[in-house]
C-alpha cells in the first residue's frame, strides 16, 4: 500500500473509535472469561484459514454438491490438477474437513461432518445476502455518487 | 519443506488416490452445473480468509460472547493494540462480518448477522470435536505408537 492510501485506510479506521477513551472493566473481564481459550481459537483459525483459499474452497463446494468423489472427478470438477487436488485433500483431512474411504481400488472423499457442510452453506449465504445488499444499495435512488 | 519431506508427503496424497484412473463424466458434469459461480467463491473465500487469523479470531470471539463493544473494551479483552483492532474491523465491516452503531461519543461493534454468529458456533464447535475425537484416539488402547 502506498503512503497516501495508508494515511487514507488510517483515517477511516480512527473515524470509529471512541471519542472518549474508556474500558469498561467489568464487562471486559466477563468477555475474557467467557472466550474460547488460545489454542482453541488457533485450531479454528486454522480451519477458517485452510477454507480461505478459493482452490480448496472449489474443491469443497464439489463435494458439497456431489456428496462423494473420488480425486480425478475432483479435478475434472474443480479444474486443479490432480496433483494440486491431492495436497489439498491431504491437508483438508488432518483437519477432519474432508474423510476418505476406500472401495477396491479406488478412493471416494467426501465432507467429514454435518458442521463443514453447514459452514460452508452458511459461508454461501452470507455471501449470497451481503452481495443482494451491496446490489440493492448500488441500485437505491440517491446512493451512487 | 526438506526434499525427503516433500517426498513423504507426496507418497502420503498418492496413497489416497485411486489406482485405477475413471472419471465419471455424468457425475461431474451435474456437480459443476451445481457448484457456486467462481466470482463467489473466490468472495467466500475472502470471509473465510478474514476469520482465518487468530488476532481477527480473537475480536470476533469477544464480539460472540460480549454482544457490543467498542474499540477500547475490544483491545482490553483480545489484548491487540487499539490500532491493531480498529484496522482489523475496518477489514472486518468491508464483508460485513462486523457492524457499528455509534453512540454520543462511544462507537460499538457486533457481529454483523446471525450468519456469522452462527458460522463463529459451528467453527468451534468443529474443532471441540475434532480436539475431543484426537484425545480419545490418543487414550485408546493399542493405537499408541
Amino acid at each position: 500500500m502506498n503512503r497516501r492510501a495508508s494515511v487514507a485506510v488510517r483515517a477511516l479506521a480512527e473515524l470509529d473509535t471512541c471519542g472518549v477513551r474508556m474500558v469498561n472493566p467489568g464487562k471486559v473481564s466477563a468477555v475474557r472469561a467467557a472466550m474460547p481459550a488460545p489454542a482453541e481459537v488457533e485450531d479454528l483459525a486454522e480451519v477458517f484459514a485452510l477454507l480461505g483459499e478459493p482452490g480448496r474452497l472449489r474443491l469443497l463446494t464439489a463435494l458439497l454438491e456431489g456428496g462423494e468423489l473420488c480425486v480425478c472427478d475432483l479435478a475434472a470438477a474443480s479444474g486443479l490438477s490432480e496433483s494440486a487436488v491431492s495436497h489439498a485433500l491431504l491437508l483438508l483431512r488432518a483437519r477432519r474437513v474432508v474423510s476418505v474411504s476406500r472401495r477396491g481400488r479406488m478412493a471416494f472423499y467426501r465432507l467429514d461432518d454435518a458442521h463443514v457442510r453447514m459452514l460452508l452453506d452458511l459461508g454461501l449465504t452470507h455471501t449470497e445476502h451481503t452481495s443482494a445488499l451491496a446490489a440493492a444499495l448500488a441500485a437505491a435512488p440517491g446512493t451512487s455518487t
